[in-house]
């Protein structure tokens, strides 16, 4: 059993992680961190009624129950403050929160190594959006034609998503350079062959009822390979959160990106 | 049994059709026609060893067996002549020659509505190119929300293709007037968001390995429809010439389009 | 405008359905039902701060605001008292309950032809679902081969979908008959080909993440036709519902069935 | 330019593979190999009337031309020799021939390495496969829920397809043990939950227009993630024979899979 404590455990993305961690077989949740919450312990909450699990409100208290892993969902300056104090404590950090600076994951991966303690930062905890991107570099070796369509609700107001221009950089480094589509070909109506990436197309389509979703569709000759990404649910972050829990504690350093664990 | 000819029998299409013919359980194939073949029997002829069925030289002489349905892929101007020549004897012609002018469509149905004999005459026999047409123009009426993805092999030089630009339009008949997604989207890269058709986007991939799809995705609160089109070969063509022999025998003129006999 | 009561409008479809009217440009929400709550108006309960609409405790109370539709999400004993005594009163009912007996149905519908009052009477209110299983009987038609694939979260105890099945049925009244597949085919691993409804074949993916989805895919010579249905969330339904409000109004009789007003 | 030897040039895959070095920027096609071939260069063949490249009758006669690669689409008692002659010779052979026994692969294999000349044996070409495989075995490490659906032309007799069977037991290498679907799930009718393979589930589509498609996919919490694989002429293998060609030139050992080059 992997003893883990949760800080920023009221938050939307903390709460969800403090379930995931009540649910998991190998994990056990020995507490919770909010400076701000006046109870003391979960089962005083009307979402926790049977769980006994202390709730503390200074990172020097945590300790008494001694976590293996500390998963974090704060804001930027608490979570550096957290992760660095995570670390030098022997507890590995899995860190959720986004807005670091370079120096900062620079400075804390440098005391990770110091100190041989394992640890992960990630902007984005959704396994199934990394593999996505991972396999879609790797075909990129062998098919240079490839074509981006991502899939989108009619409230977002950019086109293509970030993860659709993430994925066409990572194709870009190792892609033989190639202009898809034919030499001479011609939009009859402007826009028709999506926008131009090094040569890659990408197709945003906006629509009322779809969440988020990517297809990375390769064609070589007679054949077609296909990678698709659906993510329903804003919970689809926690296989990647559980997933970072186990790993972290074999590590000797911190890592940032999920990527790099996969 | 539906006994049938075929003109231009050794065309693509026409090659195409007399296999299709010879294969049918209701159709029997009782002659062919091209001024231009020395040949007085299929079965003198390499590809058709053990298939005795008289090649006729003039559209006059077929006559003598009597067929229900005179198939005919062969030139616009030999079209026009076959066609009203079957009408005249009594025979359902079913034309997939492009190319007939507006005035000699008009002329020929005219006298096929004197003489009561059926016909069809139809620039596209993909069956299910015209259902997918036909279900995006009703699923239109529901669901204002629509885009399509059209997918070609990368030796198509236009984009958007023929077929997605028509059911743009026959969609467009029916749909609610609205511009597809977020009032202020932005395009990060231009064209991300497709071609804009009447508010509706049309985007074209292109890949080795396509042969030719159409995609057309309906985005509803909370649900989505898809009406998906794969061509795989040229040969899909038969199912719609098979049905067109199968209707034309009831009907008592002629009519333009497979989508008027679904 | 529509002038429309809500019965119901305290569980959960209810509520959708007053959220919906109350975002509609066309519709008016002139009141809502409910004996059990003690509050007289929206601006009372902590939902509907700002919305000044009256609650009422009888169905008799509603007069007094001349609905022209009643939407009811309530339980069947209670929506044949609602159902009846809206057609009484030139009230077009719109009803979601599921549970009515064939002879209140039948009851209903006399009566409402009686008096000439259009209602609307539906299990399933999802557009798309419901014109998925129209086009595919369509294609049924012209495509004798026809499988289909259904995909539900893990949480599904039974397989087929009861929508599998309805589909099936349906495609089966016109369908020639067929057993899909190779005459010969075997299947090494027992249930490979799926479940055989009357020679079309079913088959049901259950996995996380998934919500309800269904395939209907037709294959001709050289071409593929494929029908596919997404549904994300509850909040589908009130695409129908919306569509019933604005139909029931023209009807001179109840109808039973959302597919009957499509 | 890699200087290329075609064994078999005429059977189907050996013809493929010819026009494949004809066309090839990087190959120069420097002799064919038909021991039955009466004439002595192809441009007396009617298929390459300007291709002016010796035909060879024996192995021998073959090194005059000084081959870097030998590619073999011949039978397997001609394969073995063919390839051993190749490696004894410092010609790197890339091998398409099934049928080759254990036994012989292992001599080759210690010939080669004794030799230090690199090759290629591969019992399948179709690098889009073979990256599908791979792809679905890493994912199926996070994974553990996921469901085959292959779909092929109804004139296949099998199901599931090896490739189906071969991906299940890759996946089933690094997947966690689990039963797909609710535990108490039950069949409405027979086979609707598919082929059980180690706790997963395998579905097998069989439509006419449809060649070879496979879908693997993955569900987890709020998520998907699909690879698919779509192959639609024979031709797709020679994106891997070509491949092959340009990376057995920088090995020093003969490898047995195109996966191993991946």
């Amino acid at each position: 059993m992997i003893k883990i404590l949760v800080a920023g455990f009221k938050g939307k993305m903390g709460a969800t992680a403090t379930k995931m961690v009540l649910n998991h077989d190998q994990f056990e949740l020995v507490g919770v961190l909010d400076p701000f919450e006046e109870k003391g312990n979960l089962n005083e909450l009307i979402e926790y009624p049977t769980i006994n699990v202390p709730i503390f409100k200074t990172k020097e208290a945590v300790l008494s129950v001694q976590p293996d892993v500390w998963i974090d969902f704060t804001i930027p300056a608490v979570a550096y403050e957290n992760t660095r104090f995570a670390i030098e404590h022997n507890i590995s950090p899995v860190v959720g929160t986004t807005g670091l600076t370079e120096e900062q994951l620079a400075e804390l991966t440098d005391r990770s190594k110091e100190l041989q303690v394992g640890g992960l930062i990630a902007p984005n905890f959704a396994v199934g959006a990394v593999l996505m991107m991972q396999f879609a570099q790797k075909a990129a070796e062998y098919f240079p034609d490839v074509e981006i369509i991502e899939l989108h609700h009619d409230n977002k107001r950019d086109a293509p998503s970030g993860t659709a221009i993430k994925t066409a950089e990572m194709m870009s480094e190792v892609r033989a350079k190639k202009k898809q589509g034919h030499p001479e070909e011609e939009e009859l109506i402007e826009g028709a062959r999506g926008a131009d990436f090094d040569g890659m197309k990408i197709h945003s389509v906006r629509l009322p009822g779809l969440i988020a979703h990517q297809q990375v569709q390769f064609g070589g000759i007679g054949e077609g390979l296909t990678i698709r990404h659906d993510s329903y649910d804003r919970s689809s972050f926690m296989t990647g959160v559980a997933l970072g829990c186990e790993k972290v504690v074999h590590l000797e350093k911190l890592v940032y990106g999920l990527e790099n664990l996969l």
